[in-house]
């Protein structure tokens, strides 16, 4: 997670250059710090992934900040938990109805932004009785989530993109600058679901063609950065998905500080 | 230690805008990140001050950025021991014989600079057997540094200079700035040791004089910023100082994040 917000230059979001208005890179780090008890108790399976990520959200909403990594903890939480990519899998494939309902409580711990027109709205308090009543585990509800959300997506197909981003990050022949790098790459390939749940499928298209043409040497780096804070545009799921890249890489060995 | 660091501009010593060649922003948080657990123990005061520092020391050295936070550890050990400043002086007070030595220990832990005059030299495997033949406490250690030390003299006079910089950030009308203020006063004030014992007392009474200027609107904050990168200039123990300061301000109540 430090790893991730200090990167830079990241267009559109938080880094060593950008603050946001309400939300700085002190909120972030400080969630960081928060993070690790739960974090812990992940990677000791002492409790549940629904409970774990509830403890993560709460235990972050410790700053005046808003909402910082609540998608990050999405993909932390079974990463840790599993200790490896299979580990992982593994775990959200075993998730419970009871995980579900967990996960649910943790909106109210936070202001995260949720498509209002769905129909198991994460502010109804009837949400937990439907999720019984449905016998919706915490992985039915990440597909449920999937078409609109890259970060529940994760959960259905093998955490596939932060399974690519470790790859290159692993592959990147310069820690110093290879989470900015990946983190472009990502920006370049993927629409970001954040961007998009914000500001409409149309914009974070655009977004990533505007990526892709910062790798084609067609746009500086800077004018992307300038228009995405122009316009509030903050590729945030992908932010989320590159901690669970660097989380992986570590895993494997990755030497960032070499 | 993370909103000490995060703080800019911080004339000379790494910040958001500025990394050292080998010792980088991410080493920092990477440490503050590491020392956590040994802060928890110092907070349970489940080990002795200088088993605590030598502990944190110790996990901090995770990264391959030097070091980061020793003379932060000297202040930060004692004084979440103590709880209250007055905790804190009551810890120095009863520190051991042990506790020099566990001290001792920890600076093979590490590359600290060290005045290589000293007759109780810290890299002699002797040392151990000198300080229990003299019956030295930490305490004592750390008096018999002061007159060169300011980060060892705070263990000498009730952490003067760290109580005075806490009632600044309190005192301070906006938190967003105050460490930044509360750092540029202090060097304005006090000739900073780490950089008398890296380059003489001189050009640590000019830093300060230069400081001094700046807060009298004479030099530019940027001039001065630039002149200490070009000198190798960095008030190293005056960031420690700034360190202890935030949080005894934290313990009182201080809202950061306001």
């Amino acid at each position: 997670m430090a790893l991730e917000v200090l990167a830079s230059p990241k267009p559109g979001n938080v880094d060593r250059c950008h603050d946001y208005a309400e939300t700085r890179l002190e909120h972030f780090i400080v969630s960081t710090l928060a993070a690790r008890p739960a974090l812990e108790t992940a990677e000791a399976r002492r409790a549940g992934l629904g409970s774990l990520i509830e403890a993560a959200v709460g235990a972050t909403a410790c700053h005046a900040g808003g909402n910082t990594h609540f998608g990050a903890f999405i993909l932390l939480v079974p990463l840790v938990y599993g200790g490896t990519l299979e580990g992982a899998i593994e775990a959200v494939r075993a998730s419970t109805v009871e995980d579900a309902v967990a996960f649910y409580r943790s909106f109210a711990l936070t202001q995260v932004r949720v498509a209002a027109e769905d129909e198991l709205d994460v502010n109804d308090p009837d949400a937990a009785d439907a999720l019984r009543a449905r016998g919706m585990t915490l992985l039915d509800v990440m597909a449920h989530s999937a078409p609109r959300d890259m970060v529940a997506r994760e959960w259905t197909n093998g955490f596939a993109l932060c399974h690519r981003a470790a790859d290159a990050l692993l592959a990147d022949s310069d820690p110093r600058t290879a989470v900015r790098r990946t983190f472009l790459n990502l920006l370049a390939a993927e629409p970001d679901t954040f961007i998009a749940k914000k500001h409409g499928p149309a914009l974070a298209e655009e977004t990533r063609r505007r990526a892709a043409a910062v790798i084609l040497g067609k746009t500086a780096l800077e004018s992307l950065d300038a228009w995405c804070i122009g316009r509030g545009v903050n590729p945030g799921s992908l932010a989320d998905i590159t901690i669970g890249a660097i989380f992986l890489a570590l895993c494997r060995g990755w030497a960032w500080d070499s």
